[in-house]
C-alpha cells in the first residue's frame, strides 16, 4: 500500500488517514482485529490513505472489505486524531528504510497524519481476517491481551470502545452477531462483554423488552437439560427503526 | 485569514480544515453563531486551518476564543466531514477573486478540504461576536431560521444539533447556561428548547432528580406572585463526574 501511495502521492488526500478498530464478537469473546507487519515488532490497527476523488467514509468502507472480505459491514465514524506529533516517532523512518525510500521521498509520509477513526462489530466466527501485504500478519486478538501498538493506536482503540459503550444506551446490537434464535442469557452476554461488567439479570431482561425489538418465539432452547429457555429473535424492522432514531428512553 | 495562510501554505495542514457550531442558549432561546462574508451571499460557520505544528483540538479552540472573545469554553468534537465533492463548488473560486489570488496559487485553497467539526453550548447574552475580518459580519441567529449557508455547512449544524441532542441522554447541560440559582421549571425549558420539544413536567422531574445533581436550596424565587417555586443550584463536583463519567441510567 504504502509504496503504491508513494508512487503518485497526487492521487491521495496528504496528511490523512484512516483507522478502524475491528471488532469482533463470538461466544462472549470480544476480539480486536489487528496487524503485525514486518517492520516493528508492535501491532497496528488496519487503516489506509483516502484517494483525492473518495469520500473519507468510502475510504474507510474499503479498509473494512479489504481486510473482512465481507461487505456490508455497519461502520461508524467515532473521532478524528490529530495530535501535532502524533506521528512523530521513529516509526515512519522505520518504514521508510524497510521499503528503501529516500527520507526526501518519503516526506509526504513523515508529515503529520490526521487520522479518522470508525469502528465496526462483526462475528468473527464469520470472517477470515485477509492479509493485503505480503509483509503483514492479521489475527483477531483478545481485547484484554492487547500488545503494544504502534503511534496512537491504543488511543484510537480505547476511544473506540469506550463509544461502542455508550452507544449500546443509545442503541441496540446484537443483530448478526447472535443465532437467529437466541436466548435472553445470551443477549445479556453479549452486553456483558461489551461493557466489560455483569449485569442484574432482572433488570437487563426490563431494559431489553422495553425497547421492543424482541420477539417471543413459541420455542425453547433445545439441548438444555430443564428448565429450557425461551427463544427469541429480533423483529428486523423495529430493530432498524431504532438504530435510525435511537433508543427512547431519553427525555 | 486565508490571504495569511496562502502567503505560506507550508505552515498550515494541507486539505485539512476546522468548523465550529457554536450554540447560543438564554432565556428559552437557541442561536447558532454564524458569519456572513463579502464574498458571499450565502453564511458560513466559523472556521479556520490548522497550523502543522497544533494539534487540531487547539486549532478548534483558537476558533472559538477568536470568534467569542472569551476562554475556558467547553468545546466537543463531533465528526468530520469528508465528501469527495464537498469544496468542488464555486464557492473556492468565488474567494480567490475576492482576494485576488490567481488560481495557481489558490490550489492549495481549492483542492478538497476535509473538516473537523466541533460544537459548542454557550450563554449568547454574555458573549460579543468577534469580526476577525474586516470583511465579515458576525451575528447570532435563531436556529429556527438560519439563512442558506456555503458548502455542507448546513449538514455540519444538524450534525452537531443531532449530537448535542443526543449526548442530553449521556450527560447533563445547563452549568453556564442557567443563573446560579434556578428553578426547576427554567432547567426543564433549557432541555425543552434544545430538544425542540415539550416534555412531561412530572417525568422530566423524576429524572433529572435522579441524576444526583441538584441541590435544593432554602429559598424560593421571589417576585413571583404565589406558589413561589423552589429554587436550585447544580452540585458542582456531581455535575463534573457526571460529565465526566456519563449518565449512570445505562446497562
Amino acid at each position: 500500500m504504502l509504496k503504491a501511495v508513494l508512487e503518485d502521492t497526487s492521487l491521495y488526500q496528504p496528511g490523512l488517514s484512516i483507522d478502524c478498530v475491528i471488532f469482533g464478537f463470538h461466544d462472549n469473546q470480544l476480539k480486536v482485529l489487528l496487524i503485525k507487519t514486518k517492520y516493528s515488532e508492535k501491532w497496528a490497527l488496519p487503516g489506509g490513505f483516502v484517494p483525492v476523488d473518495e469520500d473519507i467514509d468510502q475510504a474507510a468502507v474499503t479498509v473494512l472489505n479489504n481486510r473482512t472480505g465481507v461487505k456490508g459491514i455497519f461502520l461508524r465514524q467515532f473521532a478524528t486524531f490529530g495530535c501535532a506529533k502524533r506521528n512523530d516517532s521513529d516509526f515512519s523512518s522505520i518504514v521508510l528504510d524497510f521499503y528503501g525510500i529516500p527520507k526526501e521521498k518519503g516526506e509526504w509520509y513523515t508529515n503529520r497524519f490526521v487520522t479518522v477513526g470508525y469502528y465496526a462489530l462483526v462475528d468473527f466466527s464469520q470472517i477470515i481476517p485477509q492479509q493485503v501485504g505480503k509483509n503483514e500478519t492479521v489475527e483477531w486478538i483478545d481485547h484484554h491481551a492487547v500488545p503494544e501498538l504502534i503511534l496512537d493506536h491504543k488511543e484510537i482503540l480505547d476511544k473506540a470502545l469506550e463509544t461502542l459503550r455508550m452507544e449500546l444506551n443509545l442503541m441496540p446490537v446484537g443483530y448478526n452477531l447472535l443465532p437467529e434464535k437466541f436466548t435472553i442469557p445470551e443477549l445479556q452476554r453479549l452486553y456483558e462483554t461489551i461493557l466489560g461488567k455483569k449485569l442484574d439479570r432482572r433488570n437487563f431482561l426490563r431494559k431489553i423488552t422495553a425497547i421492543g425489538i424482541l420477539v417471543k418465539l413459541d420455542e425453547k432452547k433445545s439441548n438444555v437439560a430443564h428448565k429450557a429457555p425461551n427463544l427469541y429473535s429480533f423483529d428486523k424492522q423495529k430493530y432498524q427503526e431504532v438504530v435510525k432514531n435511537g433508543l427512547n428512553q431519553g427525555w
